[in-house]
């Protein structure tokens, strides 16, 4: 056995052992030591780069790893075995999409202005914001030996007299604690009800005098970050909001990585237990302790998520969703309970899932057209979710088609050396002097953080900075040389944002050609997907009069910017709209409105579904779109004359 | 710490540490080691004796020690304290009640002679052996690019084709394996259901080729005694038949000593534990086993118990159904599912409860009144079940009434020094030769088996005989000396039935006057109940037309010995009926078939109760039974007969 020490930027440190060739990725995993495998381990991503500090390992050289970066110690982990005692550093950004785990600060309105915006918009369509769940007061006779009705039946019959609903089901765990809050509280109890025409469900049995709330809890679980908030079941209120990086994170960047992880014997349960205990429910009980409620007065949850990754939360066989004919277990499912999956809320609370409409689109695109309110409009409106894959939806109040297309993790910082989620460190904004070529960038968290990686807005600003720059030319190659251009001994360009000793790391925060490149290929993928999916169906750019962009990539995106280097169509500015997280937010108004519910799954049903790889002349207009901003400029024309007036 | 050996009569050892002071029976329990304590530890019993081999203990001298036996080594753990390493011997005696599990051998047409008796009887009253479980075949189209419906609903929709039922509920563990066994089985499946006119649960799926078997489980949870089947729930055979007693019984033994127990900290766990985890759970391991099927073929669980035994079972506080008003928490429930409380079967399956009517008359009442028959008839019957309590059933077709009396625990061998159930080793009949004075006796078990307790078959028969051969007077106080007739210290009088040689113990199997004083206040209680209740409706015993009895208390009873002791009424032999475990049966007719379940909760509701203590002769009545067979020699005019004719 070997001592193998992790060592952080923080100086704090991780201990384990480990026998000859065991691989440094699986003890770091092993040893709960985050590091970031978007790859999964196969050696093509590096990002497991960690830096050996003293003692020995066994590395295969990679192209990620420059001579000179290998001569100071860099390693990819995955490539790395064990052979003596040793300590490596892993870097920050090594752990960038770790589970850092944050609660939002609510007194900062704008937390919360976009749930109050979407709550005032769905109330107006005429969607009402009720839900079944109810809380009353019921007084009975106290037992006498003239009245020796048990406790179950006196507590149905008052419920039945009260409210006129013939069944009445009192679940396990309220029968359980019956007895004592009966006797304890003199036959005057709270009940929370679910309440349906016929049928009354018993979550839970409470005191007179205890202070009881009802709360729900909507959860939009990203392949990339996680988010959620709690609310009050009552009125809509945001009691709790909180987000992390999704645990799965370690067994890939990408679904296909993980569902080839769940296929694995264990995997299911693996990856299971990566989403919920170790990422949602400590998140529950920290949204918990900021609210000030305990997690048995969660009674009801919503999940939002893409096919994918409903799959895994729930724990069953993925694999079917990535082979043809890309078959899922459920679009909409009723079965699920806290108790079923360890949600850590109250164990009767059902689990409603937004609906899925195949392999590709899934809850989180349900959820967020219903925030969108596209359905709801006789104007043609685009909806883009840029989640870790980018998914479409296009229409009106008459109808509506959706797309995926694989654009892969760079919008949320994944196939990006430095690519960061928008957590504290990362460069969200970013221009570049053209005579100068320094930046000027605005960094995600308190004044004074000190940048650490990029995320996707920040991305966006800088390809469209370097290309109006002249410092690289449409295919996104290094043309002008400067101090903060760099070559590799391969003649690989990149650009430095920040060099080490501006850096709050231990490495230059850079942009390299093979991230432009990966960008380019993604914003491509973004693009070409828009145009086939409208000329399939006889549109043009043009005629598109609003556009939705939800997801992770940052509030700060600069929608001229993602115009620029040909990721969103060249249409006038002020078409274009952020609408955040609008899988979460879809899953708030579910959560919050039985009849909500019932619109997201009359809206997942009636949506068409166009796959890109059946269209001919898909390929083409991917190709096409891989340039800044593309290789048919007059699509362009507002970019264009911007070039031209410099 | 000191060392603390616990010594078996087989040879083996436990052994375990303990610091000075620790409570001998607390160290018992804590190791595992079965100890009797029916009175929970309070020294009333005297039945945890242990023999001190080497070593010291801390021991109060207490009355059921006598000085001769305190000097060679005998001590009640209950009142012994650890102050050195020490070795007890533990006699089998002391754990005659001990889990001793046992799964029957059903090649014995006698194990299931009662319940294919049972069942012809139901059946006979037009009462349908059917439920609502189903195996259907199911062939879907395999999914296709053009037919991209989901699993869930690929199956939902197979199903509503074939039943025409519209709701259909794929329940979590089902949902969790369909995408596996669609795929590996080419879309043709084979469904467990459970099906209502307007519902159908998917228990589980299953291949085509798998040989699937839809089973259920049966259990009577004595106080006692834990007794089980487990049935083909297509045509009720009985697969595998098991018992064990109940884990329980360290807590006392009776259910008054259970319940305070169950209100320290942690004590409705426990006590649930006891029952479920560490006897039928186990049992049901062996009787899968034994039948050849998997125990998640278990589909539905019906329970029949004493109303203080299913609170325990659940895990629900009993504490109110030992006080005024004595109120349970449910007469009858359906919130109780596998998954509630642990029971190791389909975590879906349904526990179903046979109805309780009170506080002292429970499920197994309720179930075994089914079994008795006596609401199907026109003459007027009596149900007794001789259980850990007495509990009786008088009516017919056209009405019933119960009530249940205190009996204590005599008739299973509790309250008695050497009493045990009817296990390998018990005496269960016996007769004394009047000249002689000497014992012949049947042992249960293999032939050669030596004698180590009494069961209460046996009690009943050596009582009826001393007193038939004036061994002891009505009284039961010894009167005649003899070989086999022995005093202690203080003059307390005792009959020996096999002396330590003869016995397979290490000490003399007797019976003491305390004993028989025990017994004879059970049988008071049982007596002076029939005669108080049939009073109460104006009846007198000579208009019985049959009593059916039921009961732990063994098949050998012999009605004439009862008769004589003055237990049963003094009517014709040919009238007494012994039933069996009549709760057993009863749970099992409730579980193959639906409508018995349904004709048990309406023979419940429509049962009255009658509360012994609130008649004002009921004393009397029962210090007139505390002898043999009775002051009022009247009421026995067979039994004067047979004694002058001696």
């Amino acid at each position: 056995m070997f001592k193998v020490t992790f060592a952080f930027e923080d100086g704090s440190v991780v201990e384990t052992y480990a026998n000859a060739g065991d691989n440094l990725l699986e003890i770091a995993r092993e040893a709960n030591v985050a590091i970031d495998a978007p790859c999964s381990g196969n050696a093509s991503c590096g990002k497991c780069r960690v830096q050996l500090k003293s003692g020995e390992l066994d590395s295969k050289k990679t192209l990620h790893i420059a001579e000179e970066e290998y001569n100071s110690g860099w390693r990819l982990a995955c490539v790395s075995t064990v052979c003596a005692d040793v300590t490596v550093l892993v870097p920050d950004i090594a752990s960038a999409y770790k589970s850092r785990m944050k609660v939002a600060d609510l007194s900062s309105k704008e937390e919360i202005a976009i749930f109050e915006k979407a709550k005032r918009e769905i109330e107006f369509t005429g969607i009402m914001l009720s839900n079944s769940l109810d809380v009353v007061e019921v007084t009975m006779n106290p037992p006498s030996l003239d009245d020796t009705m048990p406790d179950n039946e006196r507590l149905t019959r008052a419920l039945r007299k009260f409210l006129n609903i013939k069944r009445v089901r009192i679940p396990y765990a309220v029968l359980k604690k019956l007895p004592d809050v009966l006797r304890d509280n003199n036959y005057q109890v709270k009940c929370i009800l679910r309440t349906t025409p016929n049928d009354m469900f018993v979550y839970d049995i409470y005191g007179m005098e205890d202070n009881v709330v009802t709360c729900g809890l909507a959860v939009d679980i990203g392949t990339t970050t996680v988010s959620a908030v709690i609310i009050n079941m009552e009125n809509g209120e945001i009691l709790a909001k909180g987000s992390a990086g999704n645990g799965q994170i370690r067994y890939g960047a990408d679904v296909i990585n993980r569902i080839i992880e769940q296929q694995k014997p264990g995997g299911k349960k693996k990856l299971q237990d990566a989403v919920i205990r170790e990422t949602i429910n400590p998140m529950i009980r920290e949204m918990c302790r900021s609210a000030g409620i305990s997690k048995n007065q969660i009674y009801r949850m919503c999940v939002a998520s893409n096919t994918t990754m409903n799959h895994l939360f729930a724990g069953i066989n993925a694999d079917p969703l990535r082979m043809e004919p890309y078959i899922p277990a459920f679009f909409k499912t009723n079965s699920l309970f806290a108790s079923d999956v360890g949600i850590d809320i109250n164990q009767d609370a059902h689990i409603i899932v937004a609906p899925n409409i195949g392999s590709y689109v899934g809850g989180d695109i349900t959820a967020g057209t219903l925030v969108s309110m596209i359905w709801n409009r006789p104007e043609f409106s685009l909806f883009i979710d840029l989640g870790t894959n980018g998914e479409l939806v296009f229409g009106n109040s008459d109808f509506m088609m959706s797309c995926a297309c694989s654009a892969g993790p760079a919008f949320e910082g994944g196939d990006i050396s430095c690519g960061m989620r928008a957590t504290d460190g990362a460069i969200e904004a970013c221009t570049i002097d053209k005579e100068t070529m320094e930046p000027t960038y605005r960094i995600v968290g308190a004044p004074g953080t000190k940048p650490i990686g990029l995320c996707g807005s920040g991305i966006i600003d800088v390809i469209s900075e370097l290309f109006m720059t002249g410092i690289i030319n449409p295919k996104g190659k290094f043309v002008r040389e400067g101090r903060r251009v760099k070559h590799d001994q391969y003649g690989m360009g990149s650009y430095v944002l920040a060099f080490e000793e501006e850096a709050g790391s231990v490495k230059d925060v850079e942009i390299t050609e093979v991230d432009i490149d990966n960008f380019i290929r993604a914003k491509g993928a973004i693009f070409s997907a828009i145009r086939t999916m409208l000329s399939s169906l006889d549109f043009d750019v043009s005629m598109i009069d609003d556009v939705y962009v939800a997801g992770g990539i940052g509030s700060g995106i600069n929608m001229k910017n993602a115009v620029t280097i040909g990721m969103f169509p060249d249409i006038p500015l002020d078409k274009f709209h952020y609408i955040g997280n609008s899988s979460l937010t879809g899953a708030y108004l579910m959560l919050l409105s039985t009849r909500a519910e019932q619109k997201t799954y009359e809206l997942a049903s009636n949506m068409t579904y166009l796959e890109l790889s059946t269209v001919p002349t898909y390929m083409d207009e991917f190709v096409g779109a891989c340039f800044i901003p593309h290789t048919d400029t007059s699509l362009f024309p507002g970019v264009m004359e911007q070039l031209t007036q410099q």
